[in-house]
């Protein structure tokens, strides 16, 4: 679009001090290329709702279609009832907007030490199901507080909802060099959704041919995260599962610090959404520590999510030269100048 | 018991080759304590299953409740579809003999090789929920093999299966020199199941008052297990997250050819089960490759069950000589060379 109009959600503690930084980038990303962008702040999240007692109004939603992509920082603070904010909130976000691909990288970058001995060359992708599963709110109780309790959780899988985002995955997987997609899941134990997701898997390969597929148990694939993780070229998973293994994956390949993520929906039927896995790290919010790479990164996911691989190719070279240098920095950067140099690197 | 009856299932595979050491070891370490042991075989498995069509009859269950403990090799093969071995024999057991305490330890013992490039020192213990959560078999699918199947997993959790597993954990934790319990769970999106485990754990902490709790989400949980694993002492967590956390767990720590663990009934009630993490192994079976060193240590863990601590701790440092030396051993062992190797230092 020649006029980008991109929704911004700072939210709450690192999430502010992040997001102004990946705005910075993403400026200079887009100079030359033709496309201005115009934001539009949302004041969403533990503030608001602190306030206001408000997580996200029909107008909030309304207003918020009306843009090509949201920008969102992190959400949360420790005051705000568990679950208020991330059902309220994010997860009302993924689900209203039909965010059904959750894209998490797995990427290892040069320079940047892994906790594991020898991770190898570590350049996978998690195509996480973002609609269904057990994220669907489908749970309840009875007697609660009782002796007598039952509370239920329901994993709900869908033909619809599993073959789009199998497919998705297939066309990722078969644009790479490897070709190769890895189902994780547990069929033996979860049999009704696992199989679903087994046939669909099957029945999708028939139209990508060239991409091998195999099939990990959740657990196994955790294995291998951490004793081999060149092994994996693009996996795809349900919501529950591909939510564990991101972090896990995040973990191995440098910390949620520097793992990015798009909650995308592939029919652009509403925009979609760019966001770092970390959360707001009240711990650390408001003293300019936070790493703003994970942002960046999401930035250069939206980029390319817009149609603009050669920006998007630009932001992640700034990265991966910055953190190659970072070993021998010899100091602690604040948010602000590692925004500011990788910004001036895109600049470049 | 001064007369042991142990039930003994080799099932397929490497089972079989395991189980053989782990009964070698049993008896040297009942020598000298008063105990005697009688084993009763049975023939469960993928090769029952291929001649019979049979997982686990009410005679073979009402048999195996006759005896004082049970030791399981490892169950399947890649003929048999996936869940019917594991839904209609491990699991059926787990849950006829209500074995609602799934105990895994995750240390690493000195020499041992782990994964990561500084594990520190990994001694804590998994207790795994192991007769509720999504499990339970309560899913189901509409309108299979069509565009509009749904496939539902549900996951059952009471105020009763949550109450008791978790009491366990608070006195394991209680009886440690840390004295430390972790709660793993997902609460800001599986609400009901969640805020269940966090009520019953913030009600039993009453009882156990030096006993520090804090709560981790499972995703956090695997960054920790990679990042910080020496953080951990007890972690209580459901059927499916403990699943998924033992076999990382495993994986730090050297690998799930080292893995034990028990499933107890500590009601005592029906007897409780010992079996090595690991699988069947169907690539190595019957190559005298296996590593029975698991399986092992299951067996200290079943002595420890029955009131022999002494003769548990035997094991376990035999274990503890064996794996320090292996760096140094210079070639690869065969299952009965470790197998007789562990029996000799037992007899000591
Ligand atoms: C905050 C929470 C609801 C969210 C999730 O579980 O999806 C987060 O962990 C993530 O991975 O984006
Ligand atoms: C085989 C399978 C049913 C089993 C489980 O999921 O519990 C296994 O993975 C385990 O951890 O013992």
């Amino acid at each position: 679009p020649p006029s980008l109009r991109l929704a911004v959600v700072p939210g709450d503690g690192i999430g502010t001090e992040v997001v102004e930084q990946g705005l910075l980038v993403l400026e200079q990303a887009l100079r030359g290329t033709g496309t201005t962008v115009t934001t539009t702040d949302f004041d969403l999240g533990a503030r608001r709702w602190h306030a206001t007692g408000q997580t996200l109004t029909d107008e909030d939603l309304a207003a918020i279609r009306g843009h090509d992509a949201i920008l969102l920082g992190a959400i949360g603070d420790p005051g705000v009832p568990s679950g208020v904010l991330e059902r309220g909130l994010l997860l009302r976000l993924r689900f209203a907007l039909d965010h059904y691909v959750n894209l998490r990288p797995g990427k290892l970058f040069p320079g940047v030490t892994s906790p594991l001995a020898a991770p190898g060359e570590v350049d996978f992708v998690v195509v996480r199901e973002g609609t269904e599963g057990p994220y669907v709110g489908n749970g309840g109780a009875i007697r609660v507080g009782t002796p007598h309790e039952v509370a239920n959780e329901v994993s709900v899988n869908t033909a619809f909802g599993v073959e789009r985002v199998v497919r998705d995955a297939f066309a990722r997987a078969a644009a790479r060099p490897r070709k190769k997609l890895t189902l994780v899941h547990k069929h033996n134990v979860l049999v009704h959704a696992g199989h679903l997701w087994r046939r669909t898997v099957d029945a999708v390969n028939a139209e990508f041919p060239d991409v091998t597929v195999d099939y990990l148990h959740v657990d196994a694939a955790t294995i291998f995260l951490v004793t081999n993780p060149s092994r994996f070229d693009v996996i795809v998973t349900d919501n529950l599962f591909g939510d564990i293994l991101t972090d896990l994956a995040a973990a191995i390949t440098g910390g949620i610090g520097l793992a990015a993520s798009a909650n995308i929906n592939p029919d652009r039927t509403a925009p979609s959404m760019f966001e770092p896995v970390h959360g707001s790290a009240p711990d650390i919010a408001g003293q300019g520590k936070a790493d703003p790479t994970a942002t960046v990164l999401s930035v250069a996911m939206l980029l390319d999510h817009l149609g603009l691989p050669d920006a998007a190719a630009r932001v992640e070279a700034a990265v991966a030269a910055d953190l190659a240098e970072r070993g021998t920095a010899g100091r602690v950067r604040s948010t602000a100048e590692v925004g500011a140099e990788l910004a001036a690197r895109v600049a470049g």
